[in-house]
């Protein structure tokens, strides 16, 4: 039976997301593309075509659609027979979509968390706020949600269930660490839509530390990190969906999450910042006009996008786990390197968006497969690690472990004696 | 007979100017005060008559005169019978305001060069692009118009001619050197109007070196200054009016301008223009708004004049010359130490705004005794410079000269031998 997919989003994520389902569409089936801007769904489709990414000849359409529309999305779910939608709009869709998927039956797969335009940084943990309180009703109405199934949060919360399953009978503390190594040509930009990636930095940073949460502010924690291809690099403690989920359902006692910023990246987020050009709420011009900043920054920043082409470098984004194993020390390195000249050859897309849209496309076909269709809701955690980590190997992403300074690829690795 | 003054804008120097003609308005007569805002002209004559500072009872009038409006301006004129105008509106009014006085008969005051507001950094020298065309209709008309008397434009000019008549045989370089050592309470913010104040630095840097124009780029050159009170600072060649009158006047091979700029700042506004937010070109948000990033910057930096009451510290202005003087070399540094404190206190202004309005009333009150009312269009070094420097020191700006480490008030000085 042909699942039918459902894509929400025509951004960067959704492109690659769209490559991939087409990459796989014999299982997949009909591939739809809805936003509120039909003509980026259609210049996905071209794309497809263009780069001959379809598995076999089968339908691929756009659809004009406001997602916070439940009921017009729910007649878009039908229209289609979608049985799986992968929601890679806009943050502050996800309540509305899975409205719709509660509804029409179909499987829920996102790739951040829900949030309010007018709230940054809830309390934690933030998935308790939204997402969980439909955890009954889809345990009810036997639907499928599988809650961030990106890279971070996705691929990362994979690592942490493995290690925790495979490599280690106690784990004391996972050190998430999201480095983007890469070089584009423009003076700055962000590596996705300017307006939600400022506010993930704006409010207070949450860590789950001593099995508590501890609140510190934006850079105020940094550390070196020696990595596998990138080398040396400064990451900033930072607050991260995954954290507000794997704090919940695994017995660590610390899970941190560090994000690696430049020098120039902080001073120029600072100088905005400080001068007030992120904030969310409108001023006026001396002539009377009303705006707000961060839409107008927005404008003036570059299009993440268009950064693709001239995109150089890496992403090395993984787990530090540190833990006891038959009464020793361990401590291992999960990981992928993502290269982003290599993702835009493949599909025309950055290493940034590559690494959040394979993993959601993965999910999609795990859920096709039965494999992770599991009637209820889960974040990835949750879910069988290794059947996800070896799909996306054969999917552009590979999964590595550093242990004692050597690095092996998951799959090459002899099954851990209790897997 | 009373002049009668009609002061146009109501901006942070045309309060200072406003506070130092009402100290001296039995001389000046009636003062009128004019801008598209007549609510800002009020709230000045009210600052004045709170702080008493009218001299006697008299006329203190506020007009709503868009200036760029000959006719208008022409009409306001007549009606308020004044006999000098003080432009210290927007820069792009001079040439408007100019014909109106030429209509009139009304002697014509300004503080800065015309600009024209699509146009940033013509060919010099500047003021051959606009005011200077109107030489020898003042000449022909008996108008007396005195161009760019504030400080710097303004004392400056007069500190060169003082130093050419009175202190060397030969002049070889003229360093005029802008500190303000200031603090403020706030982040960032400018002197006066940001959209005003970034257009100066966003062109091509000229400046007068061996007798000829030299082009380079904003902060390309530095140099530290030893000044009186504010100690060792960092200035930058920078471009700015003065230059293009006194090269054309002074017989001086290298005429500089040097800016200080704190680290803070050049880190600002490196990172704003380098984003485009110093454009004065209109970009369009997301959501298909309209918007100049350079009038949204406007919106969300700090205005300048509430800046006035929190300022400490001091501005140092003055020129370097060198040269020689009875077959010897010599230097000296003409200067003024202005307080912001002080200013507050005195006016409610804070020094960079008080520098400047002060030299435009004393401009004026020269004018009203015949001293300066020449009959023509002049720069103020065309002028005799030591009724200026005299008359200003009584107003709150006193002139010193440092020469081989000693600093003496101007006034204080034994007349110099051939003066």
């Amino acid at each position: 039976m042909k699942s039918n997919v459902l894509i929400i989003g025509a951004g960067g994520v959704a492109h690659v997301v769209a490559h991939k389902c087409a990459q796989n569409n014999a299982l997949l089936g009909d591939i739809h593309i809805a936003s509120r801007t039909p003509g980026k769904c259609q210049a996905i489709i071209e794309s497809v075509h263009t780069r001959g990414s379809l598995q076999r000849p089968g339908v691929l359409r756009a659809h004009a659609l406001d997602a916070m529309d439940v009921a017009a999305t729910e007649a878009l779910i039908r229209a289609t027979e979608a049985r799986i939608v992968i929601n890679v709009g806009s943050a502050f869709l996800n309540m509305s979509v899975l409205q719709a998927c509660l509804r029409t039956g179909a499987a829920y797969v996102d790739t951040a968390i829900h949030e309010e335009p007018d709230r940054i940084c809830e309390t934690p943990p933030w998935y308790a706020n939204h997402e969980w309180k439909r955890r009954e009703a889809c345990a009810a109405a036997g639907v499928t949600a599988i809650l961030g199934a990106g890279f971070d949060p996705g691929v990362v919360n994979a690592y942490a269930r493995l290690a925790c399953d495979d490599y280690f009978d106690r784990v004391d503390s996972i050190d998430i660490v999201d480095i983007n190594a890469g070089r584009h040509d423009r003076y700055f930009a962000t590596n996705f839509d300017p307006e939600v990636n400022f506010r993930e930095f704006t409010g207070t940073v949450w860590s789950w530390q001593g099995r508590q949460w501890t609140a510190s502010r934006m850079f105020e924690y940094r550390k070196e990190w020696d990595l596998p291809v990138v080398g040396r690099q400064t990451a900033y403690l930072t607050g991260h969906d995954e954290l507000h989920s794997l704090s919940q359902h695994l017995d660590v006692p610390d899970i941190r999450f560090w994000m690696g910023f430049s020098e120039h990246y902080i001073n120029v987020f600072t100088v905005l910042r400080n001068l007030g050009m992120l904030s969310e709420q409108p001023v006026r011009t001396a002539e009377g006009q009303e705006v707000v900043p961060l839409k107008v920054l927005k404008a003036v920043l570059p299009d993440p996008a268009s950064l693709a082409p001239a995109y150089t470098g890496k992403t090395c984004i993984g787990n530090v786990v540190r833990g006891e194993r038959d009464g020793k020390e361990r401590r291992i390195f999960i990981y992928n390197i993502c290269d982003h000249e290599k993702s835009y050859r493949e599909i025309g897309s950055q290493a940034i968006s590559y690494t959040a849209g394979v993993p959601a496309a993965a999910a999609a076909l795990l859920i096709a497969r039965g494999i992770w269709d599991v009637r209820r809701m889960v974040n990835v955690e949750q879910l069988p690690p290794r059947p996800f980590l070896a799909l996306m190997a054969g999917m552009g992403l590979k999964t590595w472990v550093r242990e004692n300074g050597r690095d092996v690829p998951l799959a090459a690795q002899a099954a851990p004696a209790d897997a």
